[in-house]
């Protein structure tokens, strides 16, 4: 294991944020059936949307704007990346194999007349660059949403570009969970 | 005709499901002005969002979880696919062409407070696997919407690979459908 | 410069629409941190998110059914598809390098019962087709979501393909606006 390899990861422990286990991420997310959690098309990895998870458990559900505050949607986006970095970990063995990331859509579950999505978003968008500086910057969009499972708050789908070859199996559920 | 190429609408026939006339599809979906169903880059086919149509009629009309039920919404979920499927079908002249599903973006017309989405587009990603297996499982995301199209309840935007070279030229449409 | 080169300005010209420098539609968009106007994987470019703008200002905020019509929100589509082009503007050089017009997917601030998107996000590819004819053409969604950034009424997210080598580096906001 080199010293870069590492990098990312270290990063992530310094800032207190744990990577869960990918499989059990699903499960909380209730991702249920059919579906990947990644896909590489040459070096473009694309990912299944993702949701806040801490602990295993689903994190700060509710609508932004009503239940939750500006804030709290703010630390929503930055769980639900910390989840699309779970299933990038998974899919390529190391954080330190993003060359790029792409592009990031985010959905804020929002209350009517709540229009602070993009500030929402930075939460996901401000962990990325945390952690990989320049290459962390996607093209983004930040979109107010009615629902999203479970009654989470945010969901973000994430591309990004990867370094070298291959990527592991993608993780299916072929049944529903929950 | 190769055995292969029969494969998938045999399927598709053997679950009591009819491939629309693409164009007669595009009306019903009132897709209107200005875009083309599919566009290949490389060997990838970007889709057109789809939306149910059955019997050449929009189907499932309404909001999931006040007009329509989860049952409801998972069956508009399979039929805007099927109407992917009709546009795929169109795009590379037989369905077994697809290699993979790459990217499955669901839209559920969602009430407020209802948070069911996943299994909603379980509709979608279910037939997909149906036909195709495991090259059927896309990234996936499912996200609640407010409001699509003649207000239907569902729509779907599929990205897949392909196998071998070339696309018809996409259909366009240039004026608006009532 | 060549004739070609100045196609696609002139015909923005003769419709009476300016592009905005990209830097203060940024600003105006409050599209704030950490993310980048555009970014290129081959010859495909995925643009950011971008709303509507005239004059430096947000123009037509409010909820398409609602507080804007049909008309209104139709326009502020063709607005909305402005600030990509000056986008791409920004990453191109000049805006003919556009080959091909691949993914549009376009948000429409809605009100409930609203059902009209596609009518809305025709004010955006319509305006592609009336300056590219047959390569504007794009795939496309029409979604109706509840809320965008500043209370924007439309949000595009365009990918197009692009002719010749290399683009500007991206702009980055990384710190809040406003």
């Amino acid at each position: 294991m080199t010293c870069a390899i590492m990098h990312i990861e270290k990063k992530l422990d310094a800032l207190g944020l744990t990577l869960m286990d990918l499989d059990r991420a699903y499960r909380a997310n209730a991702s249920s059936a059919r579906f990947i959690s990644h896909l590489a098309v040459s070096n473009l990895l694309y990912l299944s949307g993702t949701t806040p998870v801490r602990d295993g458990q689903p994190h700060l559900l509710g609508v932004v704007g009503a239940d939750l505050s500006l804030a709290q949607g703010y630390e929503a986006a930055r769980y639900a990346l910390l989840s699309s970095l779970a299933a990038i970990k998974y899919a390529l063995g190391d954080l330190d194999r993003v060359a790029q990331a792409v592009q990031l859509i985010g959905f804020v579950n929002s209350a009517p007349g709540f229009h602070d999505q993009p500030r929402v978003i930075n939460g996901a968008t401000d962990l990325l660059v945390e952690l990989y500086g320049d290459r962390g910057r996607p093209t983004r969009a930040a979109i107010g949403c009615q629902g999203l499972a479970l009654g989470h708050s945010v969901e973000v789908v994430l591309t990004v570009l990867f370094r070298g070859e291959g990527t592991t199996p993608p993780l299916a559920r072929d049944h529903y969970v929950k």
